[in-house]
């Protein structure tokens, strides 16, 4: 992956040249911070791949893949403290190094400097630019705030469910694919597909990471598993397995996702459990390859030869056949 | 103040136009309860004000007149959470009314709404008005921080108070002021008046502010005076009573601001009556005056006729007059 790997490069060297040593510090250092503690760089990848696959220069598309890369990590600043997570990639999160208050303030800053970089694209496309970045960000906070209404809610369905995370991840993963299409002028049609494609694959990877949470190798995991068993999160996982299950294995996973238990070990192999007897690794399973078929249709009817779709669609493939 | 109280009109009314009928309603209530709980609309009428000034329709500046008013907002939402201040404008504050996840996501979710708002103005100047308020935005979460840290520094010069009320209150006036002329086509240098007229009238206005805080008609005010000096707050009044006082005054005065007490109503008194001793409230007004005529001297730079000019100088003198 020659060309992904140079475009990740480009990124990382693009984002160190970001200026951050301003004053005052307890605004700037957190930024810094955050943007350097390591990450994939997966949706600033999309933007410039798209942009290349529809043959424009790709340094055209770095304001807008810097942009998304940087909203993005005010997203995580910001969820961090409202999820109470001490820990983002084994490090701590900037609202437990510094405190709250500063969490919210970076995140803010962040979130504006997204904008700031995103006006450096040419005239022409700032538009259409400037109008996705807002309206993504519309969305992200939208499916946050599902996320959370999730949390404290008894009922969740699966299609509730399957929106939320709509919101919260793939329309992220769809808006970095299509500025990097604006940029690059492609046809109307050709932005649909694109960012349908990003859309659905987000969904795919997302439930993706709901299985590898449970079900994923422990060794290459670098993290224990059962993580989400353990919060409580209402995965896909745990949403069909609530659906399917009755009687007494239905109140051993209602307690277990009701009630506090100071045993993480049990619950996890308990509720691990209910989902391989009940099968919903398989379903999910299913419902994944359903969204990622769906994402690589709408690939298909991008107007371009193959070879131009040829490192994108590696990425997408490396995304879904990960074990960790 | 006819033109003034139409302009002001039109932005209600606009306001209420923007639609936050939406779901989940746990992300739009707040937006839109914090948008009508009140607010003089000041900032969006400077952006009518010097569009109309230099001789456009004002039509052509009312995105980026409501994006400055719902940018505005979202800086009250998370600053309130951020002084965990239960109050604004006598009514709770949002993370009060809801909780403080709520107060971070709407206010994130307000933020981006800004830059939607803005979209919406001519492409020509879609450019120059984005990146105003991403960097006014930044300026604005630098004057914040700055506050947060000077609440726990025990030295904080005048110099540094100014600094500090330039980027939290003043650049939004001279950039809301700065978005009309940008819009209405201004040339390069009458934009940069326009801009250091609000910067320095904001720098008064907020100096006013203090002084009213403590010296104003309380019957008139609506809120008990003193609001500063029980919070703590490091005020013009409070840093310059500092520079000047010695000795025995100086010890009730630090032991004011560096303990807690119950009783309120002393402290007030106590503190009051050393500014009054010092004379500080007059050295706040010559400061006052200082920057409110440096203000006036940016606007009559302006290659302007009077005629055009009066709406906003009216609007000024009734800032620098109230007395509450």
């Amino acid at each position: 992956m020659k060309k992904t790997d140079d475009f990740q490069n480009l990124i990382n060297q693009k984002i160190g040249e970001l200026n951050f040593d301003k004053s005052p510090r307890e605004l700037y250092d957190p930024m810094k911070y955050a943007l350097t503690m390591g990450g994939k760089r997966i949706r600033p990848l999309f933007t410039l791949l798209a942009c290349d696959m529809f043959g424009k220069d790709i340094q055209k598309a770095i304001p807008a893949a810097l942009a998304v890369e940087v909203f993005h990590n005010f997203t995580l600043i910001h969820d961090d403290i409202m999820d109470v997570a001490p820990l983002r990639r084994g490090k701590e999160t900037v609202y437990k190094k510094w405190n709250p208050n500063i969490g919210i303030l970076s995140g803010d800053a962040m979130l504006a400097k997204a904008f700031e970089i995103l006006v450096d694209s040419d005239a022409a496309q700032l538009k259409p630019l400037v109008h996705l970045l807002s309206k993504v960000a519309i969305e992200v906070c939208e499916g946050q705030q599902l996320d959370m209404n999730y949390e404290h809610s008894e009922l969740v369905t699966i299609p509730e469910y399957l929106e939320m995370i709509r919101l919260k991840t793939a329309v992220l993963a769809g808006s970095a694919l299509l500025a990097g299409a604006i940029v690059a002028d492609a046809s109307a049609a050709d932005q649909h597909e694109i960012y349908k494609f990003g859309e659905d694959l987000g969904i795919a990877f997302q439930l993706k990471d709901d299985i590898l949470d449970v079900f994923g190798d422990e060794s290459k995991f670098g993290k224990k598993k059962g993580g989400d068993i353990v919060a409580k999160k209402k995965t896909y996982l745990y949403l069909k397995a609530h659906e399917l299950a009755e009687g007494k294995i239905l109140n051993t996973l209602t307690y277990y996702f009701v009630n506090s238990t100071f045993d993480d070990e049990a619950k996890i192999n308990e509720v691990s459990a209910i989902y391989k007897q009940l099968h919903v690794k398989e379903v999910a399973e299913e419902q994944m390859v359903f969204y990622y078929q769906r994402a690589l249709a709408h690939l298909a009817n991008i107007h371009l030869p193959e070879t131009n779709k040829a490192a994108l669609l590696e990425v997408a493939e490396s995304l879904m056949s990960r074990e960790f």
